[in-house]
């Protein structure tokens, strides 16, 4: 029949019980016909466990020991459910990253996976086992192991479906599927059926944190489909796919916010090439990173320019900001942690226009100031006050014909 | 300098506090100028906790897959061991079973190190690393990780030691030597400053369970001196190597004792060849081994067979006896679980003779009644009533000259 791979997170497995009833599911989709190879996460909390030894130990543990630690997380969860199959009298077998042949670079703690060869999953498959193969782990050139950074089982599953060709890759997930917006903020919230990779890499980055990015990536670069579902649930969820005309004909797919910025500004500095440079260099030098950034030119060869920062790294931009601002001569430093970014996506922004207007018109009649703006193809972002981020969103939501009927 | 292995167990990295105490004792062995590999068992405590998950799914888990589920409580200490050194400033570097090549027959949960290349090892030493291996693990040739058994980081510590050429191998321990008897019966017993591995292979299979068995079958064939000491002391321990001239003058070096087996009789069988094949062939089918197997002849063309099996076997040999029996015409089948083994132990014995008189006169000075005896070249076995294993252990322990002064 179809060769299936299925991924389980680390709640769906968190402890025998839930073990068992992945087990019995994936027993399912085998017994009726198909090749299965499962990928799994820790068990829910075991990763932090692991993390935070490390931690209690040194703030700047090595990232090469770190992996072979958090590492341990995957391969109980992998060892557990081939013992769990073969007590249910199926053929099961765990691999673990570097039997699997997930080959990745050597950047520990968020390695990239270079190459897949999977030779012995195929002889297994062949063999008719059910495969399981620990997700969120690879291992280098030396030998070393290596993990894909949070969330990387999702790329462990879409990379290994795309190696195997598989037919489906089917991430199981606590939420049913990718929906217009976050239903615990908007009511009318409605599940997709479909996404294309687009928009689900512009929802993914923009806070709806169900599937990881670069899964995303990896799945449209080898064209696997994604097929986001609930553990607890036999329905459908939501299909991630290559766009077709039929999700153009909707301009907006999907609402999403982000409250996990802040924005400093550098205000009166003076204006001359080279002075954007000169306020951010230091910030990256920080490791930390800068999403929209916004400059304004005043009067009097003045500017101001105010860009976000994650929050966690508010304070320690805010310090950096201030020297910056005496060395440059900008009048005045200014920090807001209390901001949130509201954003609509839509592969259908392509061919229609109006979607600025009807957006800024929207948050203008609930009274929503704006204070920083910034699209990409299929998206426009607007920075607002963090108290009207649910206000912005259902508004929004309703203004782009996504609501729920009834 | 030297190169030096020492090895770790469980309780001597049970916690981070305790970690560290063993990463500060390495490194000052390092700083005087040596090369240092250091073997660790799992945290204490977890490998129960996770063959205890195991066995909560089934009563018969997988055993490839019991490995690398167990195996990762290896993994996790080495890697928190490397992170503490690192942390303290140290160039260190932790090894699984299969980064340090230890490669092992595929006989999972109680595989045999084939071989051991150790390249990697070399390598990191050369370039000053402390290397910080998983004890207990190794890969077969497919690749699957394997473990040794109960008690296999001993054997891995030897094995590396070996492998290397070090110049000696410690294994730390909750224990600060090897004793002349049990401390915990026999108020005299003293620390022995060298035994041979001989000794220790006897010392070790009669329940003075120190190191594990095939540890020291290594250490002999590869001529690898250990070094039993404490993991809470920096006095010497007991050092195990070949035995010299000077280990001769003495009769007996130890006194051990062994409660944990039981004896089945079969009375009046009919003596015929092949009758003890047909009684203990079922015995071994069963899984269940047998230590001491002496056979008397009755008057009449009769026999009386008796054998030892573990406690923990014994109702299962029972049952298994009962059946034979009956089959074979025996009259009855006799079980006595509140049996012990009191053995007298020592190289010396090839060379002086009346060690088995002076023994059996021991006791019987204290009316202690033999109830099967058994010997090797430098071993004498008793199996006595269990209640005096006491008794008769400080008894041999006087008549032997083993008593600390004072």
């Amino acid at each position: 029949m179809a060769l299936i791979v299925q991924k389980f997170g680390g709640t769906s497995v968190g402890d025998l019980d839930r073990i068992r009833n992945v087990a019995e599911r994936v027993a399912r989709t085998y017994d009726e016909g198909n090749d299965m190879v499962v990928i799994l996460s820790a068990m829910s909390g075991e990763t932090d466990r692991l993390l935070d030894m490390a931690a209690k130990i040194t703030k700047t543990p090595d990232s090469r020991e770190v992996d072979a630690l958090v590492s341990t997380g995957e391969q109980v969860s992998v060892s557990l459910m081939a013992i769990t199959l073969r007590a249910m009298g199926y053929k099961a077998c765990s691999m673990l990253g570097g039997q699997a042949e997930i080959f990745t670079d050597s950047s520990h703690t968020r390695a990239r996976i270079l190459d897949i060869k999977a030779s012995r999953i195929k002889e297994l498959l062949e063999d008719r086992n059910i495969v399981i193969v620990a997700g969120f782990q690879g291992v280098d050139e030396k030998g070393d192991i290596t993990t894909l950074g949070r969330g990387g089982s999702d790329t462990s599953a879409v990379a290994v479906a795309a190696a195997l060709r598989a037919s489906r890759c089917e991430i199981f997930t606590d939420v049913d599927g990718i929906y217009t917006a976050d239903p615990n903020i908007c009511s009318k919230a409605r599940k997709l059926d479909r996404i294309s990779y687009d928009e689900m890499f512009e929802m993914a980055s923009l806070g709806a944190k169900v599937l990881q990015i670069r899964s995303v990536e990896f799945a449209k670069k080898y064209d696997v489909p994604i097929h986001v579902r609930s553990s607890f649930s036999e329905e459908d969820g939501t299909m991630v796919v290559y766009e077709d005309a039929n999700m153009e004909k909707v301009v907006v797919s999907g609402v999403t916010h982000n409250k996990n910025e802040a924005r400093i500004t550098l205000s009166k500095v003076p204006d001359r090439p080279g002075i954007a440079m000169q306020i951010l260099a230091p910030i990256a030098e920080a490791g930390i990173g800068v999403d929209m950034i916004i400059q304004n030119t005043r009067a009097g060869n003045m500017t101001d320019l105010t860009f976000t920062v994650p929050k966690s790294d508010f304070d320690a931009a805010l310090e950096i900001e201030k020297e910056v601002a005496a060395d440059i001569g900008a009048e005045d430093v200014l920090g807001d942690k209390n901001i949130a970014k509201v954003s609509v996506v839509g592969v259908g922004m392509r061919s229609h226009s109006g979607v600025a207007s009807k957006m800024f018109a929207a948050m203008a009649a609930e009274g929503i100031n704006i204070l920083m703006i910034s699209t990409s193809e299929i998206r426009i972002s607007c920075v607002i006050e963090e108290k009207y981020t649910e206000l912005a969103v259902r508004a929004l939501h309703s203004a782009f014909g996504l609501d729920a009927e009834g």
